[in-house]
């Protein structure tokens, strides 16, 4: 969330400290900790400033999120207006908050008209009604309106995460003209790629890049060199959709129009890639069922986003135990069925989970679709089948040794064959199905998977036994 | 794996199609691939020149990866010269190699004189030894001594991800001369967004991003507009860590030098953006047991890679039904328990594996160190208790209710509670010992916490009730 490749501070950091912040294990040094925490302690604003308020957003963030609260608040009233509140896109929400929460509006609203459009964006988005407006209100008119209209884009679109400064220029520019007037304007854009072309009304006419332009000689009129863009992101596309097309297309920038196709702002890679991440992060949190949370949440806050997804397995645990319940009979009979019976569910589960998570993987990454659903759909049954033979065995036969029963390890290794195909089954059926339904199949594919493993593995088990024992 | 930003394909193939080749699901448009289809099986070179060759290399990627194996042979041996290997970046392993071996050593070769290094170095290094000489061989000088430096660097290295096409200048050059020279010269990168300043013996001085050229008159010299960087990335960094660099400090490009700090070659971020997609990708892989297939795999291969996880699992298996035969006593007088015991084991499982996946992606994304694992750790065990007490409490009164005795339904809340805590401490502790001890926690922490998740929820259960029903 920063300018690209600005780093002008960490080179002067690094000069004067000679060194790097960071130990061998990526976490900061603890010499470097303890030194910041005294001069807090010793209120040494010199060296705080010196220290710590040239460092780059992204290791003042990390600074910030290794600091106790009553540091991160003293640190920030130390430094005044050499905070460079930056830092606060690079922390955790929580932190974020709880730091603004501190800083007097006036303040805020100060340190924000410093900042690239998308970082005042993302920090003001957070804030309550109330705080925002008071800081807008603050604003020179033109950054507010700028920032108003940015806010007024829906959460998490591409209007949102937008730079609303840029350089355009029109089509009848000479190269030389352009190239001049970047050299005597002083209100460009603090790092960019490329410039765009509008007309008049603000419509985009196309793009030229800041290679392109170096290449061609002066004379020579920006619209023969400029290329029409196919990617003019629309304000409120989601900000996960605009990303696929950078990921696909390899962009560093594009423009983000309006409805009627004017130029807004101008989306950049490294909001991206934070983007990217953020998604790829989901999957994994939402596959084990955890929402949102951050490292930084209360007990309380975490308690609570991790309980709904433990009510619902703990229905589909009820749903197995009922399964159970049905052969009570049969268990009281041979004991050894409830202690393999678990063996049978289980890696039926880890199967499932297998082949579920590489399903719910290739739909968000697209590389699954209806074209080869089913050849994949066929491949994930044979690796059923195959694994499926192959750990039946081998449990039929520890389960028979073990019990001195060549009927308990045939059950055992029939039930397990059965489980392991129902569960290749279930692990690519069920993403697909809830994708095609139009649900987010990271959210809930893990549940259903579970139930159908655990309900198959304990039905296939007790039931064949059950058959077995009764026909014997 | 591309030029940064080149479109002209795209706008061409947009142009006369007048459209885009997928549909709102993001698979490509059936009757798009059947008419591709249509014109392999009437060999119309013509149609698939126009309008197959002429796609984005990602978009030709997609394609093929849509398409029948027959097909894609016929394509690109129908496509010839046209075919652009580009596409072979943007698609599966296995679907890779199966167009390079069809074709002949000497067209891989023409081909790959066309392509930017980074490209052709991520071509070549899936070929087998004798192959990859081979076109090597037909190379010219200078691009095959090229390609075999980058290839010597490790695997994953940053040096084998680099371009070694890049601008570099000397110091004493004016912004004028530099201007010039890229009018001029004709063998400039396809796209670039910064230039490097060097010394007569390429030892890198400096950086100038383009912005800055031509934001600055033409009489200044080079030397007092370039910055220093602190990223020069040595050629053998993991590809990992330079991803981090680049994510950490938003940088566009980097350049990469040798041993010696002489600039070899420049690492982009569109390379960069392909990483952070595969560490993430690793990572939920990792934690469901799946390596790193894809989804072109075959049976064979597939089931191969996926059943050593299914035999860890296994044992850990046979160890928590051991726990439970201890008991075999007690079931055998009280069925209920092997109802319910799934259970406990089960919904432990389940928290153990959320605890355990927030804290296998904070290691991996550096959030979680020495400094604040004490109170994350702190939060975890407080989680464990909260969730543990909800969720002890509701299992208890249901079981309680079902099997209409109040003994059962305080033993499972018991012993609930105790699995809950065991299963957050589990969840956090194990991530972090197997990361202290250098393992990578993502591969083999599920594995621990399911085991313990499983004997403790089998043990407390099982073994209160033993306890209870003895002294009662």
């Amino acid at each position: 969330m920063s300018d690209i490749g600005e780093d002008k501070r960490v080179r002067t950091r690094r000069e004067e400290a000679g060194d790097d912040i960071y130990a061998e294990d990526g976490s900061i040094r603890a010499d470097f900790l303890a030194m910041v925490g005294a001069s807090i302690a010793d209120r040494d604003v010199l060296f705080l400033r010196n220290h710590v308020a040239r460092l780059h957003e992204s290791e003042l963030g990390d600074l910030l999120e290794s600091i106790l609260p009553d540091q991160r608040r003293a640190l920030v009233r130390l430094l005044g207006k050499d905070f460079d509140l930056t830092a606060l896109t690079e922390v955790d929400e929580a932190i974020r908050l709880e730091i603004v929460d501190q800083m007097p509006n006036a303040q805020i609203a100060a340190a924000i008209g410093d900042l690239d459009s998308d970082d005042a964006v993302y920090i003001l988005e957070d804030l309550d009604q109330e705080d925002r407006e008071e800081i807008l209100a603050q604003l020179p008119f033109t950054e507010r309106v700028r920032l108003r209209r940015a806010l007024d884009y829906p959460e998490s679109s591409a209007g949102r995460r937008m730079q609303t400064e840029f350089v355009a220029v029109p089509p009848f520019w000479t190269v030389g003209q352009t190239i001049d007037y970047m050299r005597d304007e002083e209100d460009l854009p603090d790092s960019f790629t490329q410039i765009f072309v509008i007309d008049p009304t603000f419509k985009l006419l196309g793009v030229v890049d800041l290679d392109r332009i170096l290449r061609t000689k002066r004379q020579l009129k920006i619209e023969t060199i400029m290329r029409q863009t196919n990617y003019p992101i629309p304000a409120d596309m989601d900000q996960e959709e605009a990303a696929q097309l950078f990921e696909q297309y390899d962009l560093l920038s594009a423009a983000v129009v309006d409805d009627n196709g004017r130029l807004v702002g101008v989306l950049t890679i490294d909001d991206v890639v934070d983007v990217i991440q953020e998604e790829a992060e989901e999957d994994i949190m939402r596959l084990s069922g955890v929402g949102d949370e951050e490292l930084s949440d209360t007990v309380v806050d975490t308690s609570r986003s991790r309980v709904p997804w433990l009510l619902v397995n703990l229905v589909t645990a009820f749903i197995s135990a009922s399964v159970i319940s049905l052969f009570e009979a049969t268990i009281e009979q041979v004991v050894a069925l409830a202690i393999l019976m678990p063996i049978v569910a289980g890696m039926g589960g880890n199967a499932g989970s297998q082949t579920m998570t590489v399903t719910v993987r290739a739909l968000a990454t697209r590389n699954l679709d209806i074209h080869n659903a089913w050849r994949v759909a066929r491949r994930e049954a044979g690796v059923g089948l195959i694994n499926g033979c192959l750990i039946g065995c081998l449990v039929g036969l520890v389960a028979g040794l073990w019990f001195h029963d060549i009927h308990i390890g045939g059950l055992i290794a029939t039930a397990m064959l059965i489980n392991m195909f129902a569960a290749a089954m279930a692990g690519i059926m069920i993403p697909l199905l809830l994708d095609r339904a139009g649900a987010d199949p990271a959210v809930s594919s893990a549940v259903f998977v579970t139930a159908i493993t655990d309900t198959t593995g304990f039905f296939s088990f007790l039931g064949l036994a059950t058959w077995w024992f009764a026909i014997r």
